[in-house]
């Protein structure tokens, strides 16, 4: 390992013309240091990609972080609900926080997470800015990343689901029945996942010999009002889809809406499939056929892996992504002939 | 106060034949102390009902226990949300925790948070059972009860909704619309706000001349399958209501299932009426008129009152209700001539 070639506290010190003890407050992020010294110790820190050094097992402090972006979806429930079940038995505390993607709020959490000396960091979709991560690097906690936004900027390792698999087969599903024109309601294009469902979509289609129409693709962003307006507009197209499959579960419900109030009936006069199967779909009007993201057994590894990391434990693999299934309700039906 | 009064270690370790640090071992839960001393010092500290001693301000550990029965449910991520928006800028984190009714997951909580020396505990409707409750009152720790399944076994300040109101406020609006034939689907009745929301539903009746039929009453437990099959219940009664209001969002949901399936259309055909406004529920189809619960300013207030509690502040109000409001969408209308 390169653990030889790590800079120490004492070089840092050195160069910087401050103590160790100095240095120590700034990697601690401790107040009582002057603005100058803080701004030149920070610089060294990162130029030399200091990282404090691990003890061979670390004390517990019984606590994991887990860290949101927003508490504002039923989604997050499931994830906490796994992490929860595994940090619990394992005598361990779960802190959940939401950062709103504002500097100030990240901030303030690494702040608040260093003192309370947590053993691990679960990140879900968020992401730190560069000199936030700078400062989590240098404090050598664990993190791990579920369902990453982007390729991860660490060598953090990521928790996510076979969106491609899970797209292909919903298409699939809906090419067996008889579909062939099937609209998509797509994800946010720089998120990767949204990528790799829109492109098992179009690997089904292309499969099955049906010629792509980009007029049945319109760029939602997961949540419910663009299913809605997406919906509106494939359903008013002249030759409007038969099907419907929409990224996510809050934008599938969205076209739900746009059918009712053009009259019509979901599975009868078209069929519409969604993405996560988030709890309340199976109780929707009809059930919501979905592709499932076992968003709760994420959550399960995602807290055995940085529980494992915390103990300072390898991990054989750092990309994993869990399986997709297609659930079946109501909501699909062979197309009216 | 009877602070004078209150039973000292000393007097507890005289009494048990054993030394003043064995009684603190048993109070602070460690396992170092025989099962047959442990027994003797807890009947003790029992028979004197012993608190810790709080010293004027307690240090800061930077930790508050948010403690549900089950993650189960979209409702759970609103409080969540609630609570750590005023934890996360009091610098401090929530530890989230679900302890399934069950006396050993509940034990295993209580062992971690001590543990982790937490400032204060916020419980959402879940309760201990008593031996665990002398446990928790030992250690001396404010506690807060949200949306209390019961009246509360101590001393501890609830914050709940004004569910009497909401539901009184709900079948109004109903008896509004021109309906006289208005069904009930009730909550477990054990839960104080079930009981609540059927006075309120009773009420509004009786005050508008409306004799109460009992057939029109079906008896729920809050989740989807009791909407669902009480729904359809009422729905093919000889005489069936024109309306229905549900004491909880999930029944309201399954309500529309059983509507659907008789080919009926909710609003056109059927009004109904749900309670709590989940977010979901704004994105069915249509969207649901529901009396909203304000879930996450419960859970705002709830950590803002234990963060008081934690500093030694006096509460003004042991018992909070905060107002319900109808939120009127699309699944009610005028009965049909």
């Amino acid at each position: 390992m390169d653990g030889n070639r790590r800079v120490t506290i004492a070089v840092i010190a050195r160069e910087a013309g401050v103590s160790v003890p100095t240095v120590s407050r700034v990697i601690n992020g401790r107040a009582d240091v002057s603005p100058r010294t803080r701004q030149r110790v920070e610089e060294l820190l990162n130029r030399y990609d200091y990282q404090r050094r691990s003890t061979s097992v670390r004390s517990t402090t019984g606590l994991i972080d887990l860290v949101f972006n927003d508490l504002d979806s039923p989604w997050a429930v499931e994830i906490i609900r796994g992490v929860e079940d595994v940090a619990h038995a394992a005598g361990v505390g779960t802190v959940v926080s939401a950062i709103h993607r504002r500097t100030s709020s990240a901030k303030l959490w690494l702040d608040n997470m260093r003192a309370r000396n947590t053993e691990g960091v679960i990140f879900v979709t968020s992401t730190l800015e560069p000199p936030l991560q700078a400062e989590l690097r240098r404090l050598n906690i664990p993190v791990v990343i579920v369902d990453a936004a982007g390729v991860p900027p660490q060598e953090a390792p990521t928790i996510g689901a076979t969106n491609w698999n899970g797209a292909l087969r919903a298409t699939e599903f809906l090419i067996g029945l008889g579909h062939e024109r099937i609209g998509f309601i797509a994800g946010p294009p720089q998120l990767l996942c949204s990528r790799a469902r829109l492109d098992g979509y179009r690997t089904a289609l292309d499969a099955a010999g049906i010629a792509l129409d980009d007029r049945l693709i319109y760029p939602g962003n997961f949540y419910h009002e663009a299913g809605f307006t997406g919906g509106g507009r494939l359903l008013d197209l002249p030759r409007p889809p038969t099907a419907i499959f929409a990224a996510s579960d809050q934008m599938a419900l969205g076209v739900y809406e746009a059918v009712r109030q053009r009259g019509l009936r979901v599975a009868d006069d078209i069929s519409i499939v969604g993405f996560d199967d988030l709890p309340e779909v199976r109780w929707c009007s009809p059930p919501l056929t979905t592709v499932r993201q076992p968003l709760a057994e994420m959550g399960l590894l995602a807290a055995r892996t940085v529980l494992r990391l915390a103990q300072r434990e390898k991990i054989e693999s750092p990309r994993v992504e869990l399986a997709t299934e297609l659930i079946i309700r109501d909501s699909a039906a062979k197309p009216r002939a």
